[in-house]
């Protein structure tokens, strides 16, 4: 396994069909700045994030994912991963840098999923009126709403976990620190990886739908739990829909809020989770039943948290994005 | 009204099965410190009270309420109290003092737990060990397990919810912050009420089986949030039953963890809840159809939360303790 | 000593040469909300809080306190309040109702403060855009800048201490739970005072400058350790004026964090400090010996502290509020 | 630079001329697990971390470094070091393992602190009482007195800073998050280093007296700010030497609390610091104008935190470990 490949996420896109409500909960209430606008497009920038801009929100007809980048670890590490997917058959595209962000490269995930790598950045530059105090920070305190940092994890649906984690595995040296293995020994039901001692950037659960390439939810980071029971006030009082939480997860251990953006994507505000410094650091494999039984604490999310995810699928009936579920038993 | 005639929650006791256990669970895990053992009985002391001791827990067929006791605002205010009590017909008794705490009047309220009230008490004196850096902190920090502090409040189930509260404000001045009140206008399924700007020290829910006198839980105050997360932490890994949160309440907005203790008593792990400030402050009665509603954030307690006390009910099938029903519907 | 006298800190003023950015302090930092305007008075409310105001700015020559108010524990004990002061030949004054609240008594204490005692009062009744989910609470979350909740306490620099503190334990039942004593043991550093189990409410530490009447400073109340260290960022990046902490108090052993507001006056953003349940709690006497020794842990504030108040001294000159001092070895 | 060679710190060692009361200090109050006692050496490790032993504590005349470890990337990455080391014409030894991590090579930085890499280790397997509820962690939730995770980071003294900061670039890849240049442009008085996206775990500062290879501190992970301010009750009470904090650096922006342990040692109970996740992060240089303004919040630490280390200089009068001092105002 080549390592060390992808520094971190970086630039991601969501799209929405009420795009103006959309900006005001990630403006008001998770507390990002607005950059730019371009077209249908909005710019947002997350509190303290060493980039010019974080994310992308595009109206569309319909919720769900546009895309997810990751920064490489340099240049050289770039191309060779464009020769990995070009060697290994997958169909990509260079993409102009957006929003002064790129080029990068485009391709899909196993599910369908539009991912994005790149170098070349444009890092943020304060204005007098946001020149932080201690230089070391990207800009001065916000302090709006619940003063969202970087995007501390993706988690997205798939049909076969199993298959998009061995590509990021294979192709992208990502780790894996968790899955869960359903009773067949094959196939998996959940995948939390990394590229860092992070204990997860990206996630895979299992679609239970007809849905594909769908977005489960971004994770934007704050301080401490103590900013996450913060958010839920803030939430709450602002009539958004709380789906779960504030809680702890048993996988990765991070402490959580999860929302539903008025366009209706699912939005986490997220603290902690485990660091791990290992090296050889082992997956650690839940059997169906183990993970079943939820060990730790913390009341479990609701139903429809391993079902619902964007695009929603019933406005999928008459359309292509539809595809054969894998059977109702499946996962 | 006459107010300001009890100062706070004082002494007080449980009973239990498992005395051993039971006692390993408050040393340990709550981290409190035994005084004394005298007897079927151990007392125990929180941190940082300013009276010798705390809790009295004794052996038992099974678990329950013992008593609980308050500590009036004076000489006087005790004996207008119980020259209330005797004007009032409800019979009582004068209690020699508990491991030098008292002489105590003890009486029951409408549903038949015992309460004591007394004036004289004893203020722990620190060890050479134990004395405090800080000579206004009344012992040095312990810090073993949730480190509970003093007892925030009491929770017990009654059949009459709306007489016990009557009784407490006819007869003793607590103010009550929020109520419950039934469909039919007259019954009350719940009441939190306070001798102070705290939102609550004394509580009544609903009793639906055919017990008398239960105890529903004992809170013991921390010192923040983060400290009711970290006690989950610890009663997770002892392999104590958590059975609720770490959450937020709806009435009075404290933050909880609830544990069933091993000899089956809940005990409660709290932070916070408002003050209430205003002299003149109105009782909030909820509606049954907008308490329903669960406002506010933080997943619902599971069903036995509202049914669950102690003595256990079905240890009390050929027992006198047990009570006819208000029938099934009737909260 | 009659008790119970008192309910809590009310409404209260501040004068300030620099109105416009000494509004934007408490709006923009503080996070409170312009009420009102009335020609060169602002009220401002302070999140959460039952009364209609909570802070009146008036813009003035210099800076310093406008006035104190507490609310009294009934309507009877306003009337008792006022025979009481004019029993002991202070004079005082009916003030019409502010901005709703009242009508009130104003007097000095022994230093000159002015104090104002009410019972009349207006609730804050909230707009459909500010009503909070849960309806227990007064409004919904405002989340802008610190967030502070109501005035925590206040501490009034006097040229006698002893005289002030027996001055409100004598005429209106105030709990003292702390004072430092001077070797020559009579006169007093410092007094802290409540009417409740809060450990402090009104505090006066000795003047020791030729000025009169001044205010050390005003203190709100946010909801945990962590909001004061957000609040310190807060202040930091606005290059608001930190004079000491974030820090844990020796007194009362509240959290702290000292800014000053662009008019001068001295602000306090803090949480915690002990609660005091015994109703026959005794005062804590600190020699000045012990108290200099600082037990616990924190870095002492700078020498200033101790010295700076609103008006500032110096510009006190030509001026007859300078009084004598005390001699510089005095305190 | 060849980036990725070093994991993380590992086990490391301190010596103390009072090793017994050393050993209370990291067992009651820092909450260390003793794992074995060997010769003059025991071994102790902190909560939650996999390797099986954190900390060495041997016996010796003076309190000083032992040696700091690092786990390095992978088999063939240590092999590669040591070849390093062994062209740059650096001596070094292969050391056994030790007590079960290891075998380690042992060289001395340019300061002459001795270090060790190594990549075979032991993991901590826990026994049936201190199996985790949640298996992904490492062990059950210990919670004595500060529950101390793994060493964030070491600070070491050196005469001069820009030399060991280069050793470790050039010959292993850190990054350099932070330093302090003096105002000839040549020198520095301190440097941040990394090798992952932490923002430090070795910081070397300017020694300013006749002393060696001496150590600042060793510095522990907690879980939180909240567990900081925690930690400083606990010490206070246990009058175990507070030198500084709890409060924030300015550099890397961590929050600290500095303890003096019974042997000498300087020891930090810490949280946080900023991630960098920017692979092409460049150095952010501090002119010693800047660094001495302070920015930010905090008070600033006492004089003696510049000069102070161990073993004490003042017990090396007669010593082979004296040096030449640099000069009075060198740094």
């Amino acid at each position: 396994m080549t390592r060390h490949q992808l520094s971190h996420l970086g630039i991601h896109g969501i799209l929405t069909p009420t795009p103006d409500e959309t900006i005001r909960y990630f403006h008001d209430l998770l507390g990002m700045d607005v950059v730019a606008t371009r077209g249908d497009s909005t710019y947002l920038r997350s509190f303290n994030t060493y980039e010019a801009w974080t994310l992308k929100v595009t109206a569309s007809d319909r919720a769900g994912l546009d895309y997810v980048g990751w920064r490489t670890d340099g240049e050289e590490e770039l191309a060779q991963r464009v020769a990995w997917l070009t060697d290994a058959g997958i169909e990509g595209r260079w993409v102009d840098p957006d929003e002064g962000i790129g080029p990068a490269y485009a391709f899909e995930d196993p599910d369908g999923h539009e991912f994005r790598i790149y170098w070349e950045t444009e890092r943020y530059v304060p204005s007098e009126a946001t020149r932080p105090v201690i230089p070391t920070n990207v800009q001065a305190y916000v302090g709006r709403g619940a003063n969202v940092k970087h995007l501390d994890h993706v988690n997205l649906l798939a049909r076969d976990v199993r298959a998009c984690r061995e590509f990021w595995e294979d192709g992208f040296g990502l780790r894996t620190y968790e899955t869960i293995l359903m009773p067949d020994g094959q196939r998996e039901a959940g995948a939390w990886m990394s590229s860092s001692i992070q204990g997860h950037e990206l996630i895979y659960t299992a679609e239970k739908t007809v849905g594909r390439a769908r977005l489960h939810h971004f994770a934007y980071a704050v301080e401490s739990r103590e900013e996450v029971l913060r958010a839920a006030d803030i939430m709450a009082d602002a009539r958004v829909r709380i789906e779960a939480g504030p809680s702890k997860h048993t996988a990765i251990q991070g402490f959580y809020l999860y929302t539903i953006e008025p366009g209706g994507n699912r939005i986490e505000v997220a603290h902690g989770g485990y660091l791990r410094f290992a090296p050889d650091q082992e997956t650690f494999v839940w059997t169906a039943e183990e993970w079943g039984k939820k060990p730790g604490w913390g009341a479990p999310p609701p139903p429809e948290f391993h079902v619902y995810g964007t695009p929603v699928v019933e406005e999928l009936a008459d359309d292509a994005a539809r595809v054969p579920t894998l059977g109702p038993d499946d996962v």
